[in-house]
């Protein structure tokens, strides 16, 4: 039986935001259906809301930071309970049989991962709507299980933002004895600031906002570098294992591998949507490396949901209602946070 | 007591290459005395003969691809003896006491290698001289044995070009079951080939000189893509484990990071000397990373000849008397050598 839904959704590119009826799909015997406490407000949910990162499925109810509890279970899930906290990230499915989906790495799907929204499911037919509502309806597969001692509200944004910097500093291995920088203290930054601290690096913060060393400071980080002032990079202690890149602007990368040590490596989190000039001498000199990192599998989602439960760490949000969604969108446009929104989804 | 040595050398910036006479530092215990057989000729010979790579030392004597016999042997000595077959590449000392000299990474020297040629030795004073010459002398810690069985002609290449391409392999775990892709098929490149598939991965030539298909498979290689065809790059088949750049034209290197699976890595080898644009989001896309690589450690100078000799890999020369050398440069540049020029030190 479908599940009469409510939440807020986008009619038409860059329209703003609005309260939304709408039905999701009948479950299946192996999916589990959610009431959504919170759900996250990522910045690639304004892009894809605006069409700005090509063409979108409208209506679009956008969210991919869900943190909800089970309602309902079909007759052939194992994983879950009525009443269980149940965590939903970016994606939603995936072909479950090519060499990645086999190899614990189904965010990077070679027939593409089916996203939480602004597309089809795999039927070809169901509208995927995302976490901007009160219900959710998804196979156990892709779904994960929350911790009972981490505030909701503060779990949810670990879906997509948490996601995305744990799985690096896992996959290039930020641990003690290592030097870990994270540049930028935004949403994605600060969840890499508490990562980086748990998991035993030595953490800096580079960051163009001198103003945010006290948090940087407060969150655990040990150095802070204000990359406004002249020379701050050219004068930084080099070194570094791995630098995360997590802001969006347009900025020139040489600076920062040269920062690193014999084979460390530059991760690109953020992206500006242009080509970044690199300096390959600089790469060649201490084998250096650039790579990318997107998001995590869903075993890895999982493991950092159980990290997080023993640290205590969760994402620091400002928590609203739907009706301020809109507003939220253009303060998170300006770097209006801290860090990250959170909907609580009993205002839809 | 000083070594009277014959060799070719430059005397100005850009001037050819004229006989020259010059007397080697005198031994000191823990050096070996060389007669030099065969040196190879790099092209960055070229670049630094014709100071295209900022100021330069000169009277210089260029060469680091140095294949020779071991006339005499300071007191401290305890890896040759006289009559040894020694090579001597890029890198003749090295600080000793930095965490890159003491972990095996030794041309990656954190107070800068000491260059073969072209600057001065670790004393401040001596003007280190190449191996365009009949002798050298070297401290045995920086020399490496040249296994019996192997072409002295065509093991001084081996010295730059050969470890220029079998460090990235052995780094980035080259071997069975593995996908390695080698762009362009010059001095560096068909060094790349030959340990590729003695290393037994499939092995693929990337070339825009479909004339170069023979010899690639002639050398083992499994696959060639002529990339002067339109679309060759966007239709080749992906999936690469790892992809070499030996080429020093600018090139977009957008397409050959597509050919990368999950956790795939291209290395910079060759290089233009201008920044390359870098579309992160092919990165984020399966984490591809691009590192860069430069030569390899003296161990791995050693670990490399010994596989060589195993293997009876060594480089396809063209071997050339002394007054033939600055045709050769020419001919280098223009790319027209199969593959790697060598001198004859008894011409000198």
């Amino acid at each position: 039986m479908a599940t009469a839904s409510k939440g807020y959704a986008v009619l038409s590119a860059k329209a703003p935001l609005v309260p939304f009826s709408f039905d999701r799909r009948d479950p299946r015997p192996s999916d589990v259906v959610l009431d959504i406490e919170y759900a996250g407000i990522c910045h690639s949910d304004i892009h894809q809301a605006r069409e700005e990162w090509g063409p979108a499925t409208f209506p679009m109810v956008p969210g991919h930071e869900i943190a909800g509890i089970v309602t309902a279970v079909g007759n052939a899930v194992t994983k879950f309970q009525v009443g269980d906290r149940v965590g939903v990230g970016v994606y939603i499915d995936s072909c479950r049989k090519c060499e990645n989906c086999l190899n614990g790495a189904s965010h990077y799907c070679l027939e593409g991962m089916t996203g939480t929204y602004n597309g089809l499911e795999r039927d070809g037919k169901t509208v995927a709507m995302g976490g901007y509502s009160n219900t959710f309806v998804i196979d156990e597969t892709y779904a994960v299980k929350i911790p009972g001692n981490l505030d909701m509200s503060g779990v949810a944004p670990l879906m997509c933002a948490g996601i995305t910097l744990y799985s690096p500093l896992k996959h290039w291995g930020a641990g003690p004895g290592k030097k870990v920088g994270v540049i930028g203290l935004g949403g994605l930054g600060h969840m890499g600031v508490k990562f980086s601290v748990a998991l035993g690096a030595e953490t800096t913060v580079f960051s163009h906002s001198a103003k945010k060393e006290d948090d940087a400071l407060g969150m655990g980080a040990h150095h802070f570098v204000d990359t406004h002032v002249e020379g701050a990079l050219a004068n930084a202690t080099k070194g570094y294992d791995l630098i995360l890149n997590t802001v969006s602007a347009e900025i020139d990368l040489d600076p920062y591998l040269r920062l690193l040590k014999l084979n460390g490596t530059l991760v690109m989190i953020g992206l500006s949507g242009k080509p970044y000039a690199i300096n390959a001498g600089t790469l060649l000199n201490q084998r250096r490396s650039l790579a990318g990192s997107m998001i995590g599998d869903v075993h890895q989602l999982q493991e950092m949901l159980d990290f997080c439960g023993e640290k205590n760490i969760v994402s620091d949000v400002e928590v609203i209602k739907a009706d301020y969604i809109n507003d939220a969108y253009e303060r998170t446009v300006a770097s209006d946070v801290k860090y990250r929104f959170v909907i609580d989804a009993s205002s839809f």
